[in-house]
């Protein structure tokens, strides 16, 4: 149209997965959670009375903010409520980036980042794993603004060690943003680094671990200062008087939170036994999906012969991932029907 | 810290107006409407089940896009849900402004512009308006990438032509933003512009018209080329599944919202009218707020003495705007208190 920057013309745009309006299907394609959130999630959101409707919500969300903060061992003041972990990612791109402040991350990863970089009008440095998915050395000497691991990483599911991260984060002139979206499925996560460092920022998400991927609800762990430069760039209401309610409840009820946790760990070592057993390799996973290579088959045609099935997983049409797909952890009775399936195709 | 670009390091951050805490006070400071929402909105919040909390929402936001497209007389293809109007500002800024693309807009007007364009690092031209806020000549040849008008504009309540706008639109290289966050109280809109003109793009909010500023949501109405790269920029699952859901029920109930509007524009008439009898120079209004001069005390003092008797309104300490107050309008209740306590503050 030649009204928008050059930078915006020649963007593609993020792919997110297929959204299927379809319920009878086994949606195991974006990593959302099979259980539904705590029934408190649900109460709370039925107490909203037109009058919270009607006015601006509190700008910083402090209910949430709170009981974020109580639950991560830090002060509300290190705690900043965003519109899913994608808009802290968004904020953190405008804060540190430009045409001369560029981003590196770790390859392959989310696919979200370069997008936005390229938004920003940013170069994106990339820096390829390697077959295990180690932190490469490399990541600590590029110069970036803004270094961003994807820990868990999307889409291979492996776990960087808080010790490596914290030697990263002492390494860099810049900022290392910890995308920890996934990280209630892992066994540890890296907070102590936010008290550790000043340049640390964590990523956190309701989305995949409370079940609330329609909520739209993220959020920053970092030191106040920190907090506090980075809420000047997001817009004054950013989180909406129902979402915060509704958070909040899922966030203030960690019985019920570990409890699906547990379960779906359970589950995700039983796929991962019988993937196995059907000839894939399958990476150790600390998230909530598995990636796994197909040895005996192409990843494509097994993708389509899935969708067939009404069986929905991710395949990404890209090197090093091309002969691999991304399955999300599902209930017990999706996975027996993702497992099933896979044996018709192929075989025992 | 060190960490920041140069123009967030300087960054002073946009103060929304105040959010308090009590319930006891009359609050006609952020513009918010005095009526509850459509009864629909809750039952509609109400309906929201596990499964829609648990998944993805859908990306574009279809139920509120095709509701708002028929009210507006546009396909779904020519909206674009955001979450609240603000988050509709950042992606134009994102889009169409950068270091070497400025923005334009005739100033005074909503004090979010210059904020999200040194965010941007964009240099804003500010065109000052005349005394009765007509549409400075000036702005149609400024070279801007993006020039936004406010109307109703914010504080001064003011309307310029439909067919001045299209004249600027028609003026204009780049593109012209329309905010049209209260024409919801206006007699006449500009949605006309965006079938007529491919560099009009139109901002609304629920937030006014719908009694809906807790639930953040805003749209874009344009042409549907403009509409498909904007939405390159947003994140894709930008609103929620609640949002989407309440605000369609919102602008579906049409004969709520009409009645609801008139209503408050009698309310403007009559409070207009006694606020001139008290010696306040009041500009007609064609928003849900008044912007008015106090003739025989200073603004400041009055905003004071206001808030002591638990009443607040919006006080601007800026050139220009410090003389005057913005009041928004009430229920009949509320503007019944400001108008004694005026009485007995500036006597009568």
């Amino acid at each position: 149209m030649g009204y928008f920057r050059k930078n915006i013309e020649r963007l593609t745009e993020y792919q997110p997965g297929l959204q299927l309006v379809e319920t009878d299907v086994v949606k195991l394609n974006t990593n959302e959670n099979p259980y539904p959130p705590s029934p408190a999630v649900i109460k709370g959101i039925q107490k909203i009375g037109p009058e919270k409707l009607r006015r601006y919500p509190p700008p910083k969300g402090d209910k949430f903010r709170q009981a974020a903060a109580t639950v991560n061992g830090v002060s509300p003041e290190s705690i900043m409520c965003t519109n899913g972990g994608d808009e802290l990612l968004t904020i953190a791109m405008r804060a540190f980036c430009d045409e001369n402040r560029p981003i590196a991350y770790p390859v392959p990863t989310y696919s979200l980042y370069p997008v936005l970089a390229e938004i920003q009008n940013c170069p994106p440095i990339e820096i390829v794993f390697d077959e295990e998915f180690n932190l490469p050395a490399k990541l600590a000497h590029t110069g970036a603004a803004l270094t961003i691991v994807c820990n868990p990483n999307a889409p291979s599911g492996t776990f960087v060690k808080a010790e490596e991260l914290a030697s990263l984060a002492d390494d860099l002139k810049g900022v290392l943003l910890i995308d920890e979206a996934y990280v209630d499925f892992a066994d540890k996560n890296c907070v102590q680094l936010t008290r550790d460092f000043d340049n640390v920022i964590i990523l956190r998400s309701m989305s995949k671990g409370y079940s609330l991927a329609g909520l739209r609800f993220g959020y920053a762990i970092a030191q106040p200062e920190m907090i506090k430069a980075l809420s000047k760039i997001k817009d004054s209401y950013n989180v909406d008087a129902v979402a915060i309610a509704a958070a909040a409840a899922a966030i203030e009820d960690q019985q019920y939170f570990r409890k699906n946790i547990e379960k779906i760990k359970n589950q995700r070592a039983r796929l991962t036994e019988q993937l196995k057993g059907l000839g894939f390799s399958v990476l150790d996973s600390q998230a909530n999906f598995l990636f796994a290579k197909c040895n005996n088959y192409k990843a494509a045609e097994l993708y389509e012969k899935l969708a067939e099935c009404k069986i929905y997983v991710r395949y990404f049409a890209y090197p090093k991932l091309e002969d691999k797909l991304r399955i999300t952890v599902g209930t017990a009775e999706q996975n027996d029907k993702l497992l099933d399936a896979l044996k018709q195709i192929v075989g025992t």
